[in-house]
């Protein structure tokens, strides 16, 4: 069965996509830790990231770096932090948490609840920060 | 000033190291979350992860995905989970943790206290499982 993430892909269901290329795609997280968290998923379903190929890795961290530069230039924090966790969803995907203290890339807190409009206006804020 | 990284990967400060080639090195976080927390660092004295150029940024996550394998080869885990946070020592490094729950890779958690013996065991099992 295809993962939630490529459903999002194939536009089976809705996301706030922010950056895509022929490989790698980048949209907001609907249960985020911090406006602007990102999710950033390479488009082949593998479950765990240390079993990409290494190109596919190191495509999807420099992917990552080009969406990560776009949440520092519009997204007030310190930095934009890294976390692949992949106990849940089982297709790769690095969080990009915008970050103010080493608090904010804690999972187990709770996640913000943000509506569709306010979803829209931080991913139309992000993706116009390339 | 060089950083602690620097420190450790010029051999003027001692660390369990795991893994080094010309531009990384990989040893063991001192103040573990988890038994066979490791640090992945890059050789060349970065602040921010996203201001490494691609090459070196896509040669870290390939040389941490080795030292992942090495760690799943021989910790007790789900799998590795991957973090890179950054507030507080100004060089660029990535934290791989042996991940049970969500909550193992959760920062704010009380560190593990380890002697220089428990250390020095848990990284002689992570060398052996190259």
């Amino acid at each position: 069965m295809a993962s939630i993430f490529t459903k999002i892909i194939n536009r089976e269901i809705p996301a706030e996509i922010i950056a895509e290329d022929e490989n790698y795609i980048a949209f907001l997280d609907i249960m985020p830790l911090f406006k602007g968290h990102v999710l950033v998923v390479p488009k082949q379903e593998v479950d765990y990231i240390f079993n990409l190929e290494d190109n596919v890795l190191a495509g999807l961290h420099v992917f990552a770096k080009k969406v990560a530069k776009a949440i520092d230039n519009t997204i007030k924090c310190t930095r934009v932090g890294v976390a692949v966790i992949g106990l849940e969803v089982p297709h790769v995907h690095v969080h990009l948490v915008p970050l103010r203290t080493m608090d904010d890339i804690n999972f187990t807190r709770p996640k913000l609840k943000l509506t569709p409009e306010e979803l829209k206006a931080i991913a139309d804020q992000i993706r116009a920060g390339f």
